[in-house]
C-alpha cells in the first residue's frame, strides 16, 4: 500500500499516551474495567493520524485500515473479556490482529472518561438546557472537584422541554418510560445522569428524571412507581457525542503534531423505525430523523 | 363499597388452578423462576371475575380493586426476591399487602407460558407471517412436541417485510439493529424468537434474524458481527399480546363461569417519543402510532 | 364481627413504632435478624389494643383475632426464611396471610431486646439473685452503658440455689449439665448468660456457669469439660418472662392510649413429662409445677 | 501399676475390627462422619478386654485406663474436628494422648449402627411396644432389607402409652412438644425415629409423632404445627441403650475371647431437676426417677 | 527483510493444524488447558517452514523471525493465563505481539500430545529399556487403546540401571530421591511415568520407581515414605526430547511440502552446576556433561 | 531398653518451650501454618535430650527413639494437613503414634523460624560472601528490626562467585537458570532470598538473582525473562544448614541443662547423580561431592 506524505510531524505513542491520561488517569477507571494501553505494536511506529470511535467494530477497523492511522481510541474496550487465542474465528479476535498486523496501537479509556470533568457524563448533562447545579454521584477520592461516577443536575424545565432537547443533543431518537404520575408539563427538578447502562450505579437514587443509555424492563418499573421517570437514548448515543466535542480538545494537547479523525462508521446498532424504509437508499431510517 | 351483583356462577380458586395448570404446568418453569398460586387470601372467595395483566404495577391493581376482580394473573410473577417483610414502603409490598386485605388471589405463570404450545412465544411468532417450519429452541423434556424454550422458526421473506409485519403484531414501535451486511431487501430465511429479555437463551444461535423484546447493547454488536439482525419490541411488548388471545381461551375452559378482563392499564414502561407531544391529551405519543 | 368499644383513645401505628424504638433501635440487631415492622397493613388503623407474645403460632394469630388487637409485638421474627408467596399451605404463611386480611400490624424486635438494657438478657439475670456485677459479653458500639449481646455475672451462691432461683423465675422445670468437677454445693463465682440458643455467642467464655435456653449436646461436653455447668430453661422459657415485665413499661410509654395484652397462648412448645399426664384435664403435666 | 492376669485369650486388633466391620461396614456412614478404627497404637497388644461407651468423655477414659482395657468402642467418634495438634490444652486432645501413650486403640461406628438391622435406631423403636411395621426413612441402597437412616413405624397406641414407655426404655424423664392438635389420648398411627439429632433427617416427613434425642427450638414449632407431636429423649439417651443390647452380641462374635464391659461413667450430660438436690449424695436427682 | 526462496511448496495453514488434529486431537487435551491454532495471522500465508520447540521463549522467537518461520509449534501454550492487553511491557505479549506482526501462526498440543499413543510420556517411557508391559495411567475413553494421561510400566532392572539409562535419554543430568529402603541395586519392577510436573497425576499410585520433570518437596517426602523412588528430569527434559522423535514424523505427514526444524534456543532454564564453569566458554555446565 | 544415665540436669518442658518462642514467637508464623507445641505427651518428662531436625521422617523418628531424646524439634511440621485418625497406615500417622507412646514431645518453628532476625534465611543469606546491606522482603510489623519474610541483599560479586560460595554453605550441589542476558562473570548487586519454595513470596520482585529452595518451571521463564537468574538449592538444603547454627545458641538458652543433638538421618531427598554410583558403598553420589 502506497503511503501517502502527512503533514503531520507526529509523536511518540508514549508521549500521546501520557497526555490522554493527563486529561483522565487510568487509576479513575473501575476496578473490574480493562483500560488504557491495550495494544502496542511489536514494530514502534510515529503517530501522526488518530481515530476517535466509541465501539471498534469491523466497519471501523476497516475504516482505520483505509485511512492509515497509527493509534486507535475506542471507548469501549475491545478486549473485555480476556483473550485465550487471537484467531479469525471471531470478531473482537479479528480486530486484535488487524491491529497488530498493521502496526496499529489501541488505547481505552471507558471509566476513567465517564468520570472525568468534562468527560462523557458532563457531556450528556448538556441536554438539560438549564443547569442550576451539578455534581458527581459518586465523587472520586482524590481526584479533582468535579469528577465521578454519574451526574446529578438540579434543573428547572418540564419534562418535554428535557426530552425535546435530549433528541437534539444526541441527535436520535428517544424513549421514554413516565413515572406513575408524570404528565409532559410536570416541573423537573433534579435529574440523574449515567451514560451508557445506568442501571446499577442510579439504582435507589432520589430524582425527579434519569437520562441515561440502556435499562432493563425491571429496572424501568422500579423508577416509574418511585416517582423518577426515565429517558433512553440507546447506550451508544449517550456517549458517542462526547467523541466530536474532545477531539479537537486532543489536537490541542498535542500541538498540533497529529491529525484527529472522528469515525464515519461508527454508530449504535439500533436504529428505530417509524415507517419502513427509505426506498431509494434502501435503509431504514430512524423516528427521529424522519 | 357496594358489590355490583354478578351473573356468573363462579368456581373455586383450586378450579381455576387447575384449568390452568392444565394449560402449562408449573413444572415446566424455569428453576430460579417463582411461579404458580402466589397469593390465596386468608377468607376463601368464589371466583366470578379474573383480570389479565403482563405486569402487576400499581395502576393495574387499582384497575383491579375497581373492577372488583377475585383473582389476578400476572404473566410476571410480582413477587420475585423474597419478601422479609409487607409494609407500605415499597410498591411491590403494597402489591401484596392490597391483594391480601381485599381477598385477591394472584396466579404468574410466566417461564412456564414461554413454553406452552400456543404460549406467549408461538403468539411472538405469528408476526413472522410465512412459517415454512417452527420448532421451540430447546424442547421441554417429557413434555408434548411444540413445547420448550424459544422458537426457531424458518421462512423466506424480505427483512423489511418482516418489520413491518412485527409493528402491526405488536401495535407499537420497533428497533432494529441490523447484521453488517444485511440491507432492508435482505432475504430472512431463519427466524430466532425469545419473549422478553432474549440476551442468555439466545446467545450463540445461528440465524438470519432475531425478534425479542430487550438486549443490550454488547449483546447486540456480537449479534451484527455474526451475520444476524436483531428486532426489538421493548420487554413487555413481546408477550402482551398474548394476553388477548388468551381471554377467550380460559373463559372456555372454565365454561362462562368466570367472567375474563384483560387489564386496560398494563402497558409497556417505554414509549419512543417521535414528535414532542400530543398537545391536547398532553402524553407522549409511540413513534409507530403517530 | 361486632367491635367493642374501646375505653383507649389510641395511637397511629408510626407513633407506636417510634416508642419501640426509642426503648431498642432495630439498628441494634444482628446482621442476619430480620427486625422491626414487619407488617404494615394496607388500610391504616388506630392502634387501640397490643398483643405481645414470644412465638406468633397459629394458637397466638387466632387469640388476636378474636381480641382484636391491630398490633401484634411478636419478640421471634415470624417472617425468618424470606417468603417466595402467601397461601394457606404453611403455617408462616397463614400467619402472615390473616394479619393483612384483619388489618393487623407486626412489630418484631428480637435481637435488639436482647441487647436493649433492661431487655431480655437482663431480665433472664435476674434468676441469679445475688449479683455482684454485671456487663454484656459484647457490648453494642455507640450504645449506652449496659447495652450488648449476653451478660456476664459476678456472684457467690452455691450450684443448687442458682437452680432453685432460676426454677422459681421461669417457672419451669431446668435441665443441668454439671460439669465434670462441680457438685450442687460448688461455689458459684461467674456466670454466663444468653436467652435462647446460646452456643455461639457463649463458645469458649470462661464461666463457672451458664444459663441458656438450649444447647447441642456436643457443646454440652465442650462446657462440661471445661469446667462450666450448663443449665437449660428450653428456648423460650429463657425470653418469654420478660414480655411481662415490658408490658406496664410499654404502657407507660404511650401514656395509657393503648392496652397492653400478654398472650395466654403463647407457650414453650416443650413440656418435662415426669409422670405421665393430669388425668383430668387430659394434659401432660411439666416436672416442675407437679 | 500391677495388670491382673486375664482368663480372656485375646484377639488381634485386626480380628475384633472386621468383626465389628462385619455388624456394620464403615461404607455405610454418612460421608461427613468419621468412622472405623481412629487410633491404632505404636506398640500392637493383644485385645482381651474391651469397653462400650457413648461418648468417650474424661470420666469415661480414666474408668478405660482403671480397668486396663486394650480397645474402647466409642459410638461417638471422639475425633471429629481435624486435629492440628495433639496437647494437654484441649479434653479431646487429652483423650487421644491418653490412649496413644497406653497402647488403648480406639474404634467408633457412628452413624454405621445408626443404619444397621439390629442398630442404634432400631433399638430406639422398640419404645414403641406395638410395632405394626417397621422400615428405614432412607433406605442404604446395596445393603440388607432393614438398613438405612431413621425409622418409621406404623402402630396404634394412645400418644400417652407411648410417653410412658419411653420412659421406661431409656430410664430418664421425656420432653414433649404437643402437635397443636394433640391430647395425650390422641391415636397415634405413624411414628419417625431418629436416634441423635433428629431435625435435618426428619425435615418434613408426615408422621403423628417423632422421637429422638434432641431438637431445636424453630424445628420443634415446626413440626407441632404441622400435626406431628415430637418426644426427645436427650441426645445421648436416645442411643446409649443399645450399648446394653450389643455387649453380648459382640461377646458372642468374638466367641468369648475377649471380655466386653459396658462403661458405669457414660451417660448423658442432662438431668432435668424437679426438686432440688438429693441432699445425702449431693447430686442433682432426675425428674424421672424421683 | 529480503525472504529466501524455498524449495519446499508448502501447505495452507488449515491443512497443516488438520494434520496435526489427526494425530493428536484437542479434545484429548484437560479441560484446563489451552490448546489448538491459538494465533492464526490477520494476512494468510502459505506455510513452508515450520519451527518445532517446548517452550516459545524471547530467544526461541527470534530464531523463528531469523529462520522466517510461518508457523510455531510449541509444546506448552504461550497463552494460558488469558490476556486483558498485548503491550511490549511483558514477555509473552512481546511473543504474542511478535507472531501477529510477522505474520507467523502458533499451535500447541500440550496435553493432547502428552496423552498421545507414540506422544511425550512414550518418548520419556523409552528411557525405561526394558519394558514388559506399558499402558496409560488413566485411558483417555472413546480413544484408541494407548491413549491416556501418564504411563504404567512393567520392568525388571536394577534401580542403577534405569538412572544411567535416564541420564543418556535425556542427554542431562537426573536427581534421585531414593525410597527409604532402596539401594542403587534394588529391582525396580514397576514404572510410573508423567512428563513435566507429576505431583497430582501420580499421586497415590503404587509404583517402585517414578520419572517425572519436577515435584516438590512435601510430595517426594510422601513417595519415598511409600517405598517409592522418584527420579526428576527438569520439567522440560521430560518432555524436549520428543520434538527431535516427531519432527520426521510431521514432514512424513505433510508430505515433504515443509521444511521442520527443532529449535536450537529453546532448552530448560535450569542447569545442574558441577563445578564453577567452563572458563573458555565463559557458561556453566551441566554435572551430566562433565 | 535401658536407659544410659544422663548428666544434664534437664528442664521442664515448658521452660525449653518459652526460650523457643523468645527466640521467635508462633504469632510470627503465617496465618496457614501449624506451628508451635504439636505433641505434648500424656505423661509429663524432662526434657534432657532435644533433637533438631529439619523434617521429621521415619528414619528420624527412630533416631530419636534409639538415642533416647524427650524432645524434637522439627523445623518442619509434621502435622500439616489436620488429622482423622492416628493409625499405622500412613508414615505421619505412624510418626505421631511413636512420639506419644515414647512420651516424646514435639515443637515445629517453621514460618515463625523463617522471619526471625538470625534465622533461616539470615543463615542462607551468608552464602553471599559480600553484604552490603541486608533487610526482609516483607517486615514483620510490630517485630523488631530485621524480621520478617525472606531477605533483599545489596552485594557487588560476579555471579560465578556466589555459585561457588552456594555450594560451599550448603555443602551440596546448586541448580541454576540463567537470566537471559546472564554470563558467569555477570555483576550482580542485588539478591532475593527465600528458604524453601521461593514461588509465591518471590513473586514480581526486581533482583538480579534469587537464592531458594525449589521452583516451579513456569516459575522460572517468568524470572530468567525479567533479567533475574534463579539458583535452586532443593528445598530442605536451603534450610538444613540453620540447625547446626542455632544448636550451639540453643544450649546456651537453656544454659547446658539439655543436651542438643542435630540429626544425623535428615537429609534432603533429592540427590543429583552424577555418574551412576559410589560401587563400594552401594550409594548414589551427588555432583557436586564427587
Amino acid at each position: 500500500m502506497l503511503r501517502r506524505m502527512s503533514s503531520y510531524s507526529g509523536q511518540k505513542l508514549a508521549t500521546v499516551v501520557k497526555e490522554l491520561e493527563n486529561f483522565a488517569p487510568i487509576s479513575w477507571a473501575e476496578k473490574w474495567d480493562n483500560v488504557g494501553l491495550l495494544i502496542e505494536p511489536h514494530r514502534e511506529k510515529q503517530i501522526t493520524k488518530i481515530l476517535l470511535t466509541n465501539d471498534l467494530t469491523e466497519p471501523v477497523i476497516n475504516e482505520a485500515l483505509e485511512k492509515d492511522v497509527q493509534l486507535i481510541i475506542s471507548y469501549h474496550p475491545p478486549i473485555f473479556k480476556p483473550l485465550t487465542r487471537i484467531t479469525q474465528s471471531h470478531w473482537k479476535e479479528r480486530v486484535v490482529a488487524a491491529c497488530l498486523a498493521n502496526d496499529i496501537a489501541l488505547y481505552s479509556p471507558h471509566t476513567a472518561w465517564d468520570k472525568a470533568n468534562g468527560g462523557v457524563n458532563d457531556w450528556l448533562s448538556e441536554a438539560v438546557n438549564r443547569i442550576i447545579s451539578i455534581r458527581p454521584l459518586e465523587p472520586e477520592l482524590g481526584a479533582p472537584p468535579g469528577t465521578g461516577s454519574g451526574r446529578f443536575i438540579e434543573t428547572e424545565l418540564e419534562l418535554s422541554q428535557i426530552v425535546e432537547s435530549l433528541q437534539k443533543h444526541i441527535k436520535n431518537s428517544v424513549q421514554i418510560a413516565s413515572a406513575v404520575n408524570h404528565q409532559p408539563n410536570t416541573l423537573i427538578k433534579s435529574v440523574g445522569i449515567c451514560a451508557g447502562s445506568g442501571g446499577s450505579l442510579l439504582k435507589g437514587i432520589r430524582a425527579d428524571l434519569i437520562i441515561t443509555g440502556e435499562m432493563s424492563h425491571h429496572e424501568l418499573l422500579e423508577f416509574t412507581h418511585n416517582n423518577t421517570t426515565v429517558l433512553l437514548c440507546n447506550h451508544s448515543n449517550s456517549e458517542r457525542g462526547f467523541l466530536t466535542q474532545f477531539s479537537p480538545k486532543l489536537a490541542e494537547c498535542l500541538k498540533g503534531t497529529c491529525e484527529i479523525l472522528v469515525s464515519d462508521k461508527d454508530k449504535d446498532p439500533l436504529v428505530t423505525v417509524a415507517k419502513n424504509l427509505d426506498k431509494e437508499k434502501n435503509i431504514f431510517v430512524d423516528a427521529y430523523i424522519q
